[in-house]
């Protein structure tokens, strides 16, 4: 039976696209191990088609040997959900080859790309034709659109362009079928039916195959000025951030929070990096935020005074600088984007990507700080995240002095229910931006309403009735 | 059965509160006439609940009884979708009595309201708290906004917006088996699972029933400005539109096109209104522009007359006006409103609310109005609508020495497939904002792609096993 799959994938792709272990001199690690490094599957084969056309046909030759498909763009995910299970029956589909854009149409401010475009090569055609193409993370360099639009990726621009769902007018997908529905709609508005489009966006690959996207573009804005102001709590970053929006409209792209003890290991990490205010008494946070013009930067500098001098007569901050010029913002950026490095050398810890409603995170932190204070004592809070989106990196580092290892053996398992207890309490989301896939699958039933989960598992019967794609993620039938 | 459902739901919302055919005295009319009186259908009862647990009490009765349920808000719908069916079996769920705002919350910039709350109120409701809930539309003084969610209705203000779907963060939903789904969110990020918001959101009743819903508020703009322009194309329009996006980023709040004939209209039934350049040569369409601004009104002009000087040199603009004040912008947006109703005075057409690509609006305009002034003559073409969403309100208009009633009765069926047909080869949508209901159910599989519509009926099959949430509305099963 497997040998005819593979015999039927190869007439459908080429040999050459068909990887397997048969081949004892192929390494498979890349598509069969996490970003992380948590986890590690093995694949019955890696296949990689050039065209939709292809993928339906891979599918429907999987659907009829029952093999289930694990779609797979860049795999940088980060919620294991996208490497095969260690069974060596799942078929990994990867979407690289099909990296094209098919169409940019400056018109309708559109862009129409295949799901294995890499994100930073999809940034950079829209830049190239005079327009932005907003999302924008970490992994830019080498996530796919399609991993992004199947995990409904956030990033840094969330506050004023949405996450990526908010920036795909349509899609084209393969179904659990092997049919293609092709709804790459450059449509602002289509009142005709359900939300299909939506519904594939999140899903992780659980019900169908993304294999193309029309997707929104921006005009470039004509400044982006970035500044770095010094608050004396949570609370003054909340009151920062309504005046921001209140001052700067749309203008605010970014409003990042970062916890003294966070910016602390930048300090200690890279020393070659400066991070502003660190240590000043008066500046136990720091938030970095970004104003994007479309005049001048003239103006957006007067903005941002305007800004920030109503903010020290109100008292909710300290103390502030605004980038003189590119160079600067980028060194700002820098010491923000390098947290998760210097957390990293600092040693183990345990990451949380959550969201609680905007005006109810200065509680929930100063509550779940003391409780975790209490509960494990000398446990150390790497908070820092996107305010602006109530989207926290609450992450939780092992005791100075004590031994990391056992910290995370331990009580890894002791501080995700602590905090997601804490997380449920405030009405908020233990997954805001990464997704489920099977790291936090087990977790939903906790945390999550058990209508929506029956209405979960009722549309995953229904359109993937054989329990084929990507099975096991998201939510267990 | 009938008398003991009857004698059931009057034990859950009191017997007040059930209305039916029974007593003579009962006037049906508001609940079972759609708004264009275009249909009427005869319901079992009209149910009024106050509150979301007898809204799920009054479902499972119905379900129990194998009644189906027609939910209804201000039964404003323009697509024939929330009235009974003449079968006299239906029972009308009405939400008007929920109408609560139940919290309105600053610091995350939400507002939780229940789904029977008029949209003007919702609107009222948040400019007292000093901010805006930007969705705006003709019906605004008695839609309410569960009928918003359920149509995804979209109005003036979705260039900058969004339609209702993008301004929602959660609901509250009773599903067909009458379960509450508490999915009232007020996160701007959550991916713990498949997106049954936007799901429920454009579904018109058919899978469950929207009872309250958090929605995004935005700070209000400091000053709002009004131009009007001439422009000698649709051509040189679209051109004008890639510029203000340029110009006024997000500050552009509205790109409104009206053609001539239209304006015509408005200066023939409302003499009292002055319709700017009306007549004039250069002037083949109008083009309504909004820039809110938040600065000041002084950078509002400034932007403005900017961009103006920049179109008049670049050739798109031939004339143009900017609003001195708030009363001339209230009458350069009254002529545009009146477009309608100066329709109807001039006589019985057939509508059309239709959404192309922008880019290809300029062709496809051209190419149409050609095809039906060929193959009826004498039609005159009422040609308006967003042209930055890309939606057009392209109605006919019967010939002006002919029987307008023998026209619609004769022609009516033809001029729909004419454009249709011609929407389905530029890629459109035959309803842009409208919805489906029961007008446009039947043409769905003439222009939708057989696997969407699968997929449609999967989920419906899934979510109303039973086929009792306003069944035949969207998607028949």
């Amino acid at each position: 039976m497997t040998t005819a799959l593979i015999a039927q994938l190869q007439a459908i792709v080429g040999t050459a696209q068909v990887l397997t272990h048969d081949d004892p001199a192929t390494d498979l690690t890349a598509w069969e191990q996490d970003w992380r490094r948590r986890s590690r599957g093995r694949a019955l084969a890696v296949v990689r088609p050039a065209n939709t056309a292809e993928v339906a046909a891979v599918v429907k030759a999987c659907v009829a040997a029952g093999s289930p498909i694990v779609p797979q763009g860049g795999n940088t995910g980060l919620a294991v959900g996208s490497i095969p299970d260690d069974s060596g029956r799942q078929v990994v589909l990867s979407l690289t080859r099909m990296n094209a854009v098919r169409q940019l149409d400056p018109d309708n401010l559109t862009i129409t790309v295949e799901a294995g475009c890499i994100l930073q090569n999809l940034q950079t055609a829209a830049e190239q034709a005079g327009y932005l193409f907003p999302l924008s993370l970490a992994a830019e360099g080498s996530c796919t659109i399609g991993g992004n639009l199947g995990t409904n990726a956030g990033g840094t621009q969330v506050l004023r362009y949405g996450n990526t769902r908010e920036l795909c007018l349509g899609l084209e997908v393969v179904t659990a079928q092997g049919e293609v529905w092709d709804g790459l709609s450059g449509l602002r508005k289509d009142n005709t039916g359900y939300d299909l489009r939506d519904l594939f966006i999140g899903s992780e690959g659980t019900l169908g195959i993304i294999t193309a996207a029309t997707l929104k573009l921006y005009p470039q804005p004509a400044a982006t000025l970035t500044a770095w102001a010094a608050v004396a709590s949570l609370d003054d970053a909340v009151t920062l951030l309504g005046l921001a929006h209140q001052h700067l409209g749309a203008g605010l792209t970014g409003f990042e929070v970062m916890g003294q003890f966070a910016l602390s290991l930048v300090g200690k990490h890279m020393p070659q990096l400066r991070v502003p205010f660190l240590g000043q008494d008066n500046a136990p946070y720091g938030v970095l935020l970004e104003n994007s013009d479309s005049e001048s930067e003239t103006h957006a500098r007067e903005r941002f005074e305007k800004l920030l001098e109503t903010a020290f007569e109100q008292g909710c901050v300290q103390d502030a600088v605004v980038a003189e010029n590119l160079s600067q913002a980028h060194q700002l950026w820098h010491v923000r984007e390098s947290i998760p490095l210097a957390q990293a050398e600092e040693g183990l810890n345990v990451k949380h990507d959550i969201s609680i409603p905007v005006s109810r995170i200065p509680a929930f932190c100063a509550e779940t700080d003391a409780l975790l204070q209490r509960e494990i004592p000398g446990v150390r809070l790497v908070n820092f995240g996107h305010l602006g989106d109530g989207n926290l990196h609450y992450n939780v580092q092992a005791p100075a002095d004590g031994d990391a290892k056992a910290f995370l053996r331990e009580q890894e398992d002791r501080v995700n229910t602590l905090v997601y207890d804490q997380v449920k309490r405030y009405a908020g989301s233990i997954s805001a931006e990464h997704g489920v896939g099977s790291l936090k699958r087990d977790k939903l039933p906790h945390y999550k309403s058990p209508v929506a989960l029956d209405l979960m598992r009722a549309i995953k019967r229904a359109l993937d009735p054989q329990n084929l794609m990507n099975p096991g993620r998201v939510v267990e039938v």
